[in-house]
């Protein structure tokens, strides 16, 4: 059951993963980082940490795919047999990963005990109380969690705060990817005007925006936000048959996925025709401008997330508009679209250097209208740079 | 933060949920199997068991969502403020189910345990053993499900246990939504055979079948493969953008999402252009057939899940394709495409009237072909009724 590998091949040059060097470095710093806060192992489902940790963006579903770092030693891929055919397109061929494959009828949750290499029976049987701290990945979920827990009697922590430093503070290749990302959804945003036309659907402007996406170089597009109207004042509205006119406030929030994995997200807010929006969405994009700004150049290493929520929300609430930001300012990004830091109160986590998060405050009528103005800011060794850089207009 | 709820306002009506009496006759059988169970109560995140309960299509994300069900008295559901906007398309306005909004900053975890309405200090506080047992949905992430632990002090099991019944055996409406999912997937594939013509792509086969699959009446597209040559044999290939030559054997597994919710899927195995297939590929096929006319053949309540595998695979290991065949025969379908019960050695579950599964064996050449024959059957009272009824031809 166990595939020889061939750490002699390098996993990358498809310009869909890193060199395989970098995911050897982050699997060291994470067994590394486990031994260090006192963890037996860590185990990772599907998602962002797995794309992280080996480059592979095998997706999930009920058979369980289970990456496990033990403190020490080599790593394990549990893979479900039927997935090989995806193991080419990741680092692992290239990396020294222990691959277990497994088949139907079989139990994946004993390979996982079995690569953890923790000692059985447990240290304390006669009470169920375990002796051992595995450090879970966020998006494992529980109809594989409970079973390997089970499995190896261990203690779950979440393995995020483990490797909080790790997945957090991204280095420079990573912010160049999120940079270059910025950038194409700019290019796509720089398009907006042209589509935003009485007559259209919110959902017509979508379908161009989803094309518009892909032609500017992502590889996938990961959401689409057309709200106009009323529909703005629902933050998670997506889009809908409604028909635009002219005088209309429109929210349009796009991301895409980029390079290796990384992810775009930005929102301006548009206004449909030529003759202006009304006098109550000027003067509160205003306000929305000025508190988007002041948190964007409150952003330096050591202040908190949470500080920078209370910057935009104060000018927000200082014009009268308090009752109307309804969400958090803004949220870590990455390859995850939504991840720490959460730029929210109640946050006490410090910023520090090579951070990469949104900073969006919004305001909303309900049903009259939204306006968000979003951009994706990294924290400098001295402040912030921004990663977006359309213009900031209601237009 | 207790939104008040309008339970005289019929949720159905757009189509899209079955009418409210349904989701709470479904709520009040949930809690009286747990109460039968000797549980405290159930906690579900979102997808099929949330879909199944209330009706709601809520996507997951970092925010949690939560349907408590306790054992007596009345549901909670946790939502995010910013999710409000999706309640209306639920049946909750309908339904005697308390929501709780709870806006970024605020622990939803904790209010959770409040719905849940456990005792505290907990039972057995020096120890850390609970003496409450939770049922916890399958898609709930590590990232919910440990907090919500943490907070409850319960021991959790696998909900999905607690509802094994409710969840595997439709009910006549379920039946008629998967048969007209069935029927929709039925006219995809009649129209297969003039869309795969040689200098043609899988990619462009592909998107001409998401175009059918909403054409006839799916409200989503759930996955498109399409499968020449060696791609057909890796099980889990997508598409890409090989192009196809006459002869070749290609594998197309379609399905999408119909009505309220269930699914659709079914495999064919079609050669490009006239000229017939291969030889190996045309008796390799003959020996497929016959597997998966046998395996539905043999379904009938009171036998095991097991027993249908074995029937299809010796069919195939006697004719001497044995190690050919590298998965499962197939998998439950409902509100998921892949749930209970999995058709598969080791599963010694007892099929039972109501149960809806594929029937789906294959045939792998490495490096050559794949081929694949998927039909979705449900079990009656005496036997098996085929969902899907395209013709079982390699044409």
């Amino acid at each position: 059951m166990t595939e020889s590998n061939s750490p002699n091949t390098d996993g990358g040059g498809s310009g869909t993963i890193f060199p395989a060097s970098v995911y050897a470095g982050r699997l060291a710093h994470a067994a590394d980082l486990a031994l260090r806060q006192g963890l037996w192992g860590l185990v990772f489902g599907t998602g962002p940490e797995l794309e992280y940790l080996i480059g592979s963006r095998v997706s999930s579903h009920e058979r369980l795919t289970a990456l496990v770092v033990p403190r020490s030693g080599i790593p394990t891929l549990v893979l479900p047999a039927v997935e090989r055919g995806d193991l080419p397109a990741s680092a692992v061929p290239a990396l020294d990963v222990d691959v277990q494959l497994w088949e139907d009828g079989q139990d994946p949750h004993e390979l996982v005990a079995d690569a953890l290499g923790l000692p059985l029976p447990p240290p304390v049987p006669d009470t169920g109380l375990a002796g051992a701290v595995i450090g879970v990945g966020s998006s494992l979920t529980a109809d594989h969690l409970l079973p390997i827990l089970w499995n190896t009697r261990a203690t779950p922590v979440l393995a995020s705060e483990t490797l909080r430093e790790l997945f957090m503070r991204k280095d420079a290749e990573e912010i160049a990817q999120l940079r270059d990302a910025a950038a194409a959804i700019d290019r796509v945003h720089a398009r907006v005007p042209s589509l935003l036309r009485a007559g259209r659907t919110e959902a017509d402007v979508a379908a161009d925006l989803e094309a518009a996406i892909i032609a500017e170089g992502h590889s996938a597009v990961d959401f689409v936000i057309v709200g106009s109207g009323p529909n703005g004042a629902n933050p998670h509205h997506a889009h809908s048959d409604r028909v635009l006119s002219d005088g209309e406030v429109v929210v349009v929030d796009i991301g895409g996925t980029w390079g290796v994995g990384y992810h775009s997200d930005c929102t301006r807010t548009y206004v449909v025709g030529d003759g202006g929006a009304p006098r109550a969405a000027t003067e509160a994009w205003e306000v929305l401008r000025k508190a988007q700004e002041a948190a964007v150049a409150a952003v330096r290493p050591g202040v908190t997330a949470a500080s920078i929520d209370d910057t935009a929300r104060k000018v927000i609430e200082d014009a009268g508009y308090g009752g109307k930001f309804i969400h958090r300012t803004g949220h870590g990004i990455g390859l995850s679209t939504h991840e720490e830091p959460f730029i929210m109160a109640g946050n006490d986590l410090v910023l520090e250097e090579g951070m990469c998060f949104s900073i969006e405050p919004g305001i909303y009528r309900s049903g009259r209208w939204g306006m968000r103005l979003e951009d994706i800011v990294t924290v400098t060794a001295d402040g912030v740079e921004l990663l977006t850089r359309q213009p900031r207009e209601l237009h």
